[in-house]
């Protein structure tokens, strides 16, 4: 009896830790928005961004419009080489560092620690409060040659941020892509293993004032 | 006066010559379409296509969508690396093939022959109406290394791409992109010099009944 009193108590704590630190997302808007020609007419690079926080209901928006899941059996709102979706969404907040868990709709805990500088060696890029990294992973590509699994990495990047971009251009959002990272930092604060590429960076916020 | 008579008859000649290789696109409508979320919802890869031909208003509106030129300093609606527009849109149609003028809206014909075959190796790409190839002119790049021009132009290739993935969502048309062509052929039939690297190749036309 006791020992299952400990186990419910652990359980519990397991629980509130977990979510001190991950971030279940509200479920996105699958519908709606601006009509696609006029999203694509209003499509622009940013470089300027207000520091203000965007909503959780944004942040999980943005994430599945940019690789959400939009069928059954899995596959995404932008597409991948044999579907080995092998890019991951890194997401820099003011809170910490977090991972896009897309099928859960959370997203989970790599830093507690504000490393959205990292994101860009540009001034503008400490004002966005969203940096997303978009980080391809070669292990998950197959059997290829490094180069040819790097070249489709880069284009299912672009298919990632391209959704970014069309989002953002939707809702009145400022965004940019970037491929100027540093990237040892945050190869070393993201503990990323070596198979990981760090593709691109996207700042998003409100455009500045 | 003969002279003059005759500088208007090769001006009329050449109009008529020019009318009968080169296609003038209709303007495209750069408003409208399905809300975004709901295109996002709806992205999927197509591999069966229909025979019949999309219209010349179907063709501007997706070239306009997939590159076109959405403000008036000239920047489109695919954000290339510092602004380099490196990429080239060429089009396979059954009358030949043409490469994008996206300032003139213009189908400006490379070859007066039916290669659509040539964009790739599957059965269903004979079925395909269009062929879209997406080509990185390295060239138009800058001075970086070859390798750092092509990561970057793969990135920007798939900028297009989703844009072409996304119109055919909104307008319920099938579309598919591949990085299997027959780089030899088409590099020969379409006249490429050595620093245009074909990238991959989209078919599209209405979903097979």
């Amino acid at each position: 009896m006791k020992r299952f009193a400990l186990t419910i108590l652990l359980s519990a704590f397991i629980i509130i830790l977990s979510a001190q630190t991950n971030i279940k997302l509200p479920e996105p808007q699958k519908t709606g928005g601006m009509p696609l020609m006029e999203a694509l007419s209003k499509r622009s690079t940013s470089r300027a961004f207000d520091t203000t926080a965007i909503s959780n209901l944004h942040l999980s928006n943005l994430l599945w419009a940019a690789f959400g899941i939009n069928r059954p059996d899995g596959k995404r709102t932008a597409p991948s080489a044999r579907n080995f979706q092998e890019n991951e969404i890194y997401v820099l907040l003011k809170s910490g560092a977090y991972i896009y868990d897309a099928k859960n709709n959370m997203l989970n805990l790599v830093l507690a620690e504000d490393i959205r500088n990292l994101g860009g060696t540009q001034d503008f890029v400490k004002d966005a409060p969203v940096q997303i990294i978009i980080i391809a992973d070669l292990a998950k590509a197959g059997d290829g040659k490094h180069e040819e699994k790097l070249n489709t990495a880069n284009i299912d990047a672009g298919y990632i941020s391209q959704n970014i971009y069309l989002y953002c251009a939707s809702e009145g959002l400022a965004t940019g892509a970037r491929g100027s990272v540093d990237r040892n930092a945050l190869t070393s604060k993201l503990m990323l293993r070596p198979e990981q590429n760090i593709i691109i960076a996207h700042s998003v916020g409100f455009p500045k004032k």
